[in-house]
């Protein structure tokens, strides 16, 4: 494989030393669990804010794809764009938030890099990816509290990773960072719905995607509905794809939003509706409001959707 | 105090070492003062540019924020996003130019984080911030001459640092450098009118801003103008602020500069009209175009204010 | 001189040897060749991608610029944008491919920071620059092959830096790293081409320059044109100039390429027109489509040109 050894964890570790170090500046919280994990609270009972979010969203993507602010259209010129050349590696096996970690009364999907240690998702059947070598990983979860022992004790086994070098970093929903970190999926989700859509995932070989920073709300449906909609209805993704121009124009006519038969309404509403049932919500509807494939090996180029600006201003305040 | 170990003048210092090893490629000259203070011209006798500007606006935030180049509207296509997720320390506590060190003839406002070590401005009293062990500092100077000895004693003496500790950046307002610098602080002008509004400063907790980058003008009064108006009528800001949506709704009511009654002619005119009197201005002049308030805490958005793209083709010429 | 110690070898070979070190996560190659130089295959055995495109550009700029990922407008929103308070050192003796390494069956036009030590075109009689310590140098070839040891031979005696020293990274223009690499010179081209006209190099002090990403075509012509045309009638570049008002209007009024009788058709055509005669082809073409030119020592700003959208579609697809 080529890029046996651009190493998710490894590099990710490297951006959470930072992290810590930088724990007074980011408005982060640095402790230990009781079974000797490091613990980074970036938004829960501290203030987090923009800049935690963006660090979160490199060391979520394993440390193999950038992050940073853009101008973008009114009412919302801020925005972020992301942007890697090993998106299968930094999004799918690290980013994805496929990794479900709940326990009792937890509940939390895990992503980050030690997804990619621990393979138990079947996405990893697809995914040829081994870092023999590693020697410590992260977790991000989007949740308020860090997690209980037996989850630690869970990613330590599945992963091979002592506790001690294990590190949980959490931020809520509602948390201005929990809104960066999660927005920053925008080229993810492009990703997901690309495999669901049975689309080689070798065949993707750069991508680059942009959202607005939506405003937290302290409602958590309110709040995941928002991060939502910056993306369903004002998320942009180019991918660039190995292959022919026919399964790059299918990715294209298939990919943005607006394919789902759940478009049209706040994300929140649809999520009240299948009455908080995430799974009964068409899958298709995942996915940025505008997309572009380029396919590389013929030079064609296809474009697909648009940004919904009524919609975010009804849905992002 | 949640951030009390992001230092200001040690954060500042790691960039003033890397700004004096990159003096040839930025176009800036190093020197000792007779005192043995360190001295950065950088585009008085020298040539700087943009890249020079962008180095002192990090320093001048001491090191908690962020800034870089984007792609903005017409006819000024080229602009900066400055961005902090310590807004009051980066903003208030260091790149305000509030500290008088004008002597004799030499007349200069000091910003940087030397601000933050001598506390004499009436604004300390609200900003609870101490460094207690710095080794160093940094002031800036918006200055076409280094500070004469009186003033560097002046500022050792207040800081506590002796001379060879202290570097003094300058740069006039008419060069490129001081056009960059200058323009840097459209999101720190913002803080300071929420400031002035009697908004309370620890609920600003994040704040992102951006203004065209102004042509240069030989004559001291239009170059002046100009920064200003990038500002005043081509900036746009977005704070982050904890507390109730009545206080945002009332902070974007009144924070952009189209509130004040001086608003609606180039800067230079009105500060021609009160004579140079800067003081006689009316300081609601003194911000952002546009201004959007995020209340993190209820998830309110609160918008007011535009580019005035007319003022800006009249005064950035 | 100035900037004599910003060296263009030196702070490239940083970057280089940073390169070398994520060759796994860039989708690059690193070996070594018959007589020891390093070669980075970029694009063409491997597959590269944006960020290997984007290394490279640093590179080749000597390390005396930046380029980083810029929203643009449609249809075409991800764009470079370039800058240099160097200009003619980063563009001119270093990112400029001016120097003839064809050798037989191969052809080859030399560009980056090796071209400063060669010193061999006309253009360095104008450019006063000189490294006297470089122990290491870079050539960016915009080639499928490697340089064959003739061309390794003639790079070495030029620059006086043995093989083992010297670095060839190469990619095709068809691939999407050569894509991403050639309109990081949009700024370039602007300089070049206000050499021509005679403007004074040392006058230009500082420049940015943006230009829309491409789709990347397996026919060479095709992809040629599309890089050409992204910076003819999609790029942008701003100029800041000493000296007076007149010649920073003659500049602006004869830099776009509008000016070119050459101007108004996709560039492949024009190529193919002239039977693939590059010099045949008006020199004039050769430039951004819009321009925007301040005298720093005047405050004046003088604008020429615009982005011409249809154009782009048609080209680039």
């Amino acid at each position: 494989m080529r890029n046996g050894h651009a190493y998710l964890n490894h590099s990710a570790q490297q951006l959470t030393i930072r992290m810590i170090e930088d724990a007074s500046r980011l408005g982060i919280l640095h402790s230990r669990g009781s079974l000797g994990e490091q613990l980074i609270d970036a938004g829960a009972n501290c203030q987090g804010g923009i800049e935690a979010g963006l660090r979160i969203i490199e060391i979520c993507l394993g440390g193999l794809g950038t992050v940073s602010t853009v101008m973008n259209n009114d009412p919302w010129p801020y925005a972020l764009t992301v942007r890697s050349s090993q998106p299968v590696l930094a999004c799918l096996a690290s980013q994805y938030a496929g990794w479900n970690l709940s326990h009792e009364e937890y509940f939390a999907m895990g992503s980050g890099p030690a997804r990619a240690l621990a393979r138990v998702e079947p996405l990893f059947q697809e995914i040829d990816y081994r870092e023999p070598d590693a020697k410590a990983s992260v977790v991000i979860l989007e949740t308020a509290e860090p997690p209980p022992p037996a989850v630690v004790d869970k990613v330590s086994k599945a992963t091979g990773i002592a506790p001690d070098g294990l590190t949980f970093i959490y931020a809520p929903t509602q948390s201005l960072t929990g809104a960066v970190q999660i927005v920053g999926r925008v080229l993810e989700v492009a990703m997901h719905k690309a495999h669901d859509l049975g689309f080689a995932l070798n065949d993707i070989v750069d991508g680059i995607g942009t959202a607005p920073i939506p405003a937290p709300h302290p409602d958590f449906l309110t709040a995941m509905g928002r991060t939502n909609d910056a993306i369903i209805y004002g998320g942009t993704v180019q991918l660039f794809v190995k292959g022919d121009a026919n399964a790059a124009r299918q990715l294209a006519a298939q990919l943005p939003s607006h394919t789902s038969h759940d478009h049209g309404q706040p994300f929140a509403d649809t999520f009240k509706k299948f009455k908080g049932d995430f799974y009964a919500i068409d899958p298709r509807l995942f996915s940025p409001a505008r997309v572009i494939v380029t396919a590389i090996e013929t030079g064609d180029t296809f474009r697909n959707g648009s940004i919904h600006q009524k919609m975010l201003e009804r849905s992002l305040g």
